[in-house]
């Protein structure tokens, strides 16, 4: 095989180049393209254990602490929206990566590219909602950076918040480690950030407030680490959803996943405009939802101790670690049938985040 | 004051909204109005005592741990040019931005925003770029992010770097640590990178080689570290040049800086460049120089140990700290003339990194 792969910059790269293959807005998607892109053409250039065990931050050892780093670019259009900004969305969407890896947020970046003649007033919002939401979630903002492009080269503004914390002895939560028997607890309700970014962008009115469930979620996390040995991992269910998010655990866990629809909530409003617009729920992001997999023993306790902070109090067993096919999700709707639930396929919803 | 100061999402600004300001290219020029824009736009809002530092990277105490955390974005254009490309450039921007605090590089993340239609083989090349950049500066890249934008919404493809390093005990740098009498050392020549950039984009030739001096500098910062605490401040004259990294050590330190014009290097390619298309080198842009101010009596060992690694073999004294007004930088010319170097007006080449 080495002999015919081929080169790139002169080294040799281990896939075929697909000739005239392009990124399409799937690849962004959070969802099957997402995936794909990330395992054929990233992985095998950065490929390293800490890389390679796909969870939304890297865990690195530094002189015997352990550190969660992550990153995210944040392209949501419109730039404010109900429940939020791009400056909040970049904030908190940090802290929920950091989050999800059982650390407690330290700082974070915050790097803006701008357009040329983006009206300054419109940065100044964005800043001081980053602001805000910096202070919201007890974290600093320590370090950044500004670039500007020519008008027509960006689309307004571009976020990147890049995000430091530390994660506590005996805390061990990676997205391989859900086990037949475990149970899913889901947050709260879904799909009410993409939906509120879809109204705000197309003009849609619908009937019932509709607003971005943007949130920093270390605190609700906090409360759960009193349970961390019984917590097998936590994530965000944010681009590609719900299903999504649980189709990457089963998957990187090897096991299957049977969830209870009639346990998955969501609101009359997400639910009437999803109906409108052929939407599924199970595909619509979230900016302030978690997704934990917790061994069955301590699941109640876990789900009362989410219940008892804002961000929970809505929580919910939603479902059981099987030993069926390994990365299969299966859905028992309210009638009793049992369907598969796929990741994402294509993208429904563009620049959510 | 407060009774009349506006409000931004309800929170009161400190600074009076400029109805009608927009940004401008040259706020992302690493010059005076990107300065400005840190200063009265984002320091009120996220100012805290590490960011107000205002370094190349904020250092921040984790579990008795001094970590250097820093982030880059990157929209060179073109990608691709010669001595480098856009994930080359990221890669060791950000190596060297924590290098100029003195920290050894650890971990960087890489977020890409992509274009819908982006050849899947552009991505491809920069991805392995990043790789090859990554393991010559010794570092692994741990974490990462996709976003893909409609066609037209951004140019091509934008790269944010962040990284982690760690300070060693006994190395605390920073540009507001220079005294007169100090030395200023520059370690080779100025300019290659904004003038190749810049050749490449418009097509132009030039005689001699022209290529980008994008270097990682870490080990030549190793190398200077055996003599830490003579060692002021490190910075590299990235956006904005030579110029208006000195203009930004004199004001941060409240000294002056007298530079010798002979002192400086710029190579003959590069000099009838800027000669040909009017701009002047002091205000280029590098990607693999780096500027320190050293104690005085340090000053030949440094400069010795420079010069004893490849990317410091041309390194120069190339002027003092001085008692004048506090942040006026003053270059002595050939002839023996004196005027002021100002920091860059304006964005004489956009882009650039």
């Amino acid at each position: 095989m080495a002999e015919k792969s081929p080169t790139l910059n002169g080294f040799s790269c281990p896939l075929p180049l697909a000739a005239g293959e392009r990124i399409l807005l799937g690849h962004g998607s959070g969802g099957k393209l997402s995936a794909d892109l990330l395992r054929e053409l990233i992985l095998p250039a950065f490929g390293n254990e800490t890389l390679l065990r796909m969870d939304d931050q890297a865990v690195v050892r530094v002189n015997g602490s352990r550190l969660a780093f992550t990153t995210d670019s944040f392209v949501v259009k419109p730039l404010f929206f109900p429940g939020g900004d791009i400056g909040t969305l970049a904030v908190n969407g940090t802290v929920n990566d950091l989050a999800m890896g059982g650390a407690q947020p330290l700082c974070l970046s915050m790097a803006f590219i701008l357009e040329e003649g983006l009206p300054l007033e419109t940065l100044r919002r964005v800043v001081w909602s980053c602001r805000e939401a910096a202070r919201a979630a007890g974290v600093e903002i320590v370090t950044g950076d500004t670039k500007v492009v020519e008008k027509g080269s960006c689309d307004g503004m571009f976020v990147n918040s890049s995000g430091i914390g530390v994660v506590p002895e005996g805390v061990k939560l990676s997205a391989d480690q859900a086990r037949p028997g475990d149970r899913v607890i889901l947050s709260g309700p879904i799909g009410d950030h993409g939906i509120a970014i879809l109204a705000q962008r197309e003009g849609i009115e619908f009937e019932g407030a509709l607003e971005s469930d943007s949130a920093p979620l270390h605190e609700l996390v906090a409360a759960m680490l009193a349970y961390a040995p019984a917590i097998r991992c936590l994530r965000d269910p944010t681009r590609g959803g719900l299903s999504s998010t649980c189709n990457e655990i089963a998957g990187q866990s090897r096991a299957g996943m049977l969830l209870e629809e009639r346990a998955i909530g969501v609101r009359d409003a997400v639910r009437g405009a999803c109906e409108m617009l052929g939407l599924d729920p199970l595909y619509v992001a979230n900016e302030g939802k978690l997704v934990a997999v917790v061994d069955a023993g301590a699941a109640e306790n876990i789900l009362k101790a989410m219940r008892g902070h804002a961000l929970g109090h809505e929580a919910q067993i939603i479902g059981t670690v099987t030993d069926g096919p390994p990365g299969r999700v299966l859905l028992r709707s309210r009638l009793g049938t049992t369907r598969i639930v796929d990741m994402l396929a294509g993208d429904q919803l563009p620049r959510i985040c």
